[in-house]
C-alpha cells in the first residue's frame, strides 16, 4: 500500500460567537481537510487547524509523502522533519500555548498520521481503536463545554443566528447547560473563562453547582488570571471543582498557584509539548494535562503522552478546537483505546451546524460517543458539504483564526491584555 | 481472529559458565516457549523466562485467553490482572531488580504480547517492525557480552564443554573480546563484572581500551559495589566507558555515583518498572536505561519507556538475559522501530549453542542483526529442536534459575553478599 496523492481543502464552517480571553470567535471556524489516496484505492481522511500558515506547512509536504506506507509513522515523520527543517514555528493563536518548531512538526505529522491510520485501518478492516491496542471502553464521555457568548456576531454574517441565544451572566450559562445536558446528556460541565471578572466568573460557578449538584464542573479562562486571582478563584471554589484549567500563564505561574489551591490545575497551553513536561513535573505545576492529538502530534505520540502521564501520577484530559466530525471520530477512537483518559472529553461539537462526514455514526447518548466499529476512523465524506464549505471558505474574508479583530467590532477598545484579572 | 489454544513449553538450553556477582550460570539456562494459536490457523510465538514462578503464572493466564483477539491488547492486560490479581510478585533471579507485583504483571504480560505481535504481523502479512511504526534502521547493532568464566562447568555436566575457554583475567577477556569482534564483527564491547575486585576490572577495561582503541566500552558488576568504590572506579575509567552499569545498589545509591563521575551511568537494576521512574529523574539517577521488553511489559510497553526516556533526556540501550532466537528476533523488531535506541544492544545470543527456531533469519553482520522482513517475527519454530530441549529441560535437575548453588560446588565458602568491594 503506497499513498498516490493527497488532497487538501480547506474549509470554513459557521461558527457563533463564542467569547474567550482574546476576544470572540469569528463567524467561520477554519479546518484543513485532507484527503489520502493510496494505489489500492482507499482514502484515509484527516483533519486539522485551517489556518494559513499550517495550510501552507501541509502544502509543502504532501507531494514528499508519494509513495509513502501508511503504516510507516517513522518514514512519515522523518519526511516531514526534512521538508519543514528547522523551519521557524507557526504563529497559532494564542489559546494553546506558544509556537514553537516542535509545535509545529507535531501539528503537520498529527494531520497526515490520522489518515494514515484511517487507511490502515480500512485496508485491515478494522476500527482505528483496535489498532490502538483495542476497546477500554465503549463510548466516550464527553464534557458539555460552556461558553459566555452574545446573541449574535457583529457584524452579522450572511447566516441564520445560532440556536443558543445570549449567555453572559449566571442565569444564561445555567440556561445553556441546561439545556446541553437535556439534548446530548452531558454528564460533566465545563465553563470557558476569561470573560467576566474573575470572581463573577466563580460565581457562575457556584450558580452551576447549585443547579447541577452532580456534575463535575470546570473553569478555564486561558490564563487570564494573576497568581494572586488564581489563588482567590481556588479558595473561592474550593471543593467545588473537578479542576482548574489554565488559570494563570507558565508553568512557575501555574506551580506557585497549584502550591495554595486544594483543587487540581490543568493545562492545555503551559503543557503542549513534550519538552514542557520535565519542568512540570519538577514544578509540580499541574495534576492534569489536556491532550490533544492535533498538536502532540498524533495517535501515537498522544499514547506517549498518556504514559508519560500515568507514570508521573499526572492526569489526562482532552483537549478540544472547533472541530468537525473527523476529528470527533480520531478523538473517540484514541479515547477509547487509552484507559489513562478518566476525565471527560471536551469538545466543541454542539456548536456545529454543518459538517463534511456522512451523518449517522457520530452522535451523543448520555454524553458520550460510540466508538466506531467500522474501518478505519469509521466515518466517510459528504462530498457536496465539502464543496459548500470549502465555497464558504474561499468568500469567509480570513485565513487565519484570529478572535481579536472581531471583538474590536464589538468593543473598539477592546485589549487582549493579560494577566487580565 | 480469534485465540483457540495455547502451548507453554519449558526447555533447557545449554549455557556456559559465565560468571556473575551472584555466582556463575548453571549449565542450562531456562526458557518458556508460547505457542498461540488461533482459529484462522495461524500460531503465533513467545519466548520468556522458564522459571517455575513464572511457568506458573503463564500456565494460570493461559486457558483465559481462549477467544481473545491478538489485537487486543488492552484486554490481554485486562485479563492477565484479573488473573494475577494482587498475588505477592514472583520471585526472580536479583539481576534485573526486585520483583514486585507490577514486574510480575510486566512480565507475563510480555510473553504473551510477543506472541499476540507475531500473530497480527501473520495475519496481515507483515513484519512486526512495521506494525511498531516502520523501521528507522535497517540492522539492529549489537555490543559484544564479554564474561569472565572458567574454561568448564563444576560438575561438568553431560555435554561437550563450550568453545570459549578460561577467562578470569585482562588477557582472557581481551582473547574473547578479540574472537567476538572476528566472528560477529561488534563494534562495541560490555564486560560483565562483579567477578574480580572493582579495580581489578577497570584495568580488564584498559587492557580493552588498548586492544580496542575504538570500540565504546561498558562495564556492568551488577550493584556489586559501595558508592565510595563505584567513585572510584568511575575515576579510574574517566574517558575510557561509554557507560558505566550498575555499579552500586538503588537509585540514591546510583545518584551519589552519578554526582562524581564523568561518565553516564546506566541500569537495568534500579529502574526495571515505570513506578521507579519518576524517583530516578527526580535524582538524575541514571542517565541510560536498558530496556528489556521481557520485563517491561512487552513491546508497547517498551516504546512507552523510549518516550519517557526521550522527553527526560535519558539514554535508551538494551538489557538481554540468556536468550533464544524468539527474543533475538523481538528485540530486533522492536529496537528496529525504535529511534530512542541509540546504544548498541546487549544479547547473550554468542554463547547460544542450540536454538528452538529454524535457522537462516537471524545472523551478525557486522555485529548487527538485520530486521526480518517476513511476517510477524519473521521465526518458526524448529519442532525437533523444541522437543529435544523439552526433553532436556525433564531432565536437567533444576526448575528455577540459581547461580549461587553452582558457585558453591566451585567454592564452598562462596558468599553472594553484595556490596562485595
Ligand atoms: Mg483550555
Ligand atoms: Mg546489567
Amino acid at each position: 500500500m503506497k499513498i498516490t496523492e493527497i488532497v487538501i481543502t480547506p474549509i470554513a464552517m459557521k461558527d457563533p460567537p463564542l467569547r474567550n480571553i482574546q476576544g470572540v470567535h469569528q463567524p467561520y471556524a477554519l479546518r484543513s481537510i485532507l484527503q489520502v489516496r493510496t494505489d489500492d484505492g482507499l482514502t484515509g481522511l484527516g483533519e486539522t487547524y485551517g489556518d494559513r500558515a499550517i495550510l501552507t506547512a501541509l502544502r509543502a509536504v504532501a507531494p514528499r509523502l508519494t509513495g509513502l506506507d501508511p503504516f510507516d509513522l517513522n518514514g512519515l515523520e522523518r519526511i516531514i522533519g526534512h521538508t519543514l527543517g528547522s523551519a521557524a514555528g507557526l504563529a497559532t493563536h494564542g489559546l494553546v500555548g506558544e509556537a514553537s518548531d516542535e509545535k509545529t512538526l507535531a501539528t503537520v505529522l498529527s494531520a497526515f498520521e490520522i489518515a494514515c491510520w484511517d487507511l490502515q485501518g480500512r485496508a485491515l478492516k478494522r476500527p482505528v481503536v483496535e489498532l490502538l491496542g483495542g476497546k477500554v471502553r465503549d463510548a466516550v464521555p464527553y464534557s458539555g463545554y460552556l461558553f459566555f457568548k452574545p446573541a449574535a456576531h457583529t457584524p452579522s454574517p450572511p447566516y441564520e443566528t445560532d440556536r443558543w441565544g445570549e449567555a453572559m451572566d449566571a442565569e444564561g450559562i445555567v440556561a445553556q447547560a441546561r439545556r446541553m445536558v437535556d439534548e446530548y446528556g452531558f454528564k460533566s460541565l465545563k465553563l470557558k473563562g476569561g470573560v467576566l471578572p474573575a470572581l463573577d466568573e466563580a460565581d457562575v460557578i457556584l450558580a452551576l453547582r447549585d443547579a447541577f449538584p452532580d456534575h463535575p464542573l470546570r473553569l478555564d479562562p486561558n490564563a487570564g488570571w494573576t497568581v494572586a486571582t488564581s489563588i482567590a478563584v481556588g479558595h473561592k471554589l474550593d471543593g467545588v471543582l473537578e479542576y482548574l484549567e489554565d488559570p494563570t500563564a507558565g508553568i512557575s505561574g501555574m506551580a506557585a498557584v497549584a502550591r495554595e489551591v486544594s483543587m487540581p490545575l490543568a493545562t492545555n497551553m503551559c503543557v503542549t509539548a513534550f519538552s514542557h513536561l520535565p519542568p512540570a513535573v519538577r514544578e509540580n505545576a499541574v495534576q492534569v494535562v489536556l491532550s490533544d492529538h492535533h498538536f502532540w502530534g498524533g495517535l501515537r505520540r498522544s499514547r506517549e503522552l498518556a504514559a508519560i502521564c500515568r507514570t508521573f501520577g499526572i492526569g489526562l484530559s482532552m483537549h478540544s478546537n472547533s472541530h468537525l466530525g473527523i476529528s470527533l471520530a480520531a478523538m473517540t477512537h484514541l479515547a477509547g483505546a487509552t484507559p489513562e483518559l478518566t476525565y471527560d472529553c471536551d469538545t466543541h461539537y454542539p456548536y456545529l451546524v454543518e459538517d463534511v462526514v456522512q451523518e449517522g455514526v457520530l452522535s451523543f447518548t448520555d454524553g458520550a460517543v460510540r466508538v466506531p466499529s467500522t474501518p478505519g476512523l469509521g466515518v466517510d465524506l459528504d462530498l457536496d458539504s465539502l464543496a459548500r464549505l470549502a465555497e464558504q471558505y474561499e468568500k469567509c474574508g480570513f485565513d487565519t483564526r484570529d478572535d481579536v479583530t472581531p471583538m474590536l467590532a464589538v468593543d473598539p477598545a477592546w485589549d487582549p491584555v493579560v494577566p487580565r484579572w
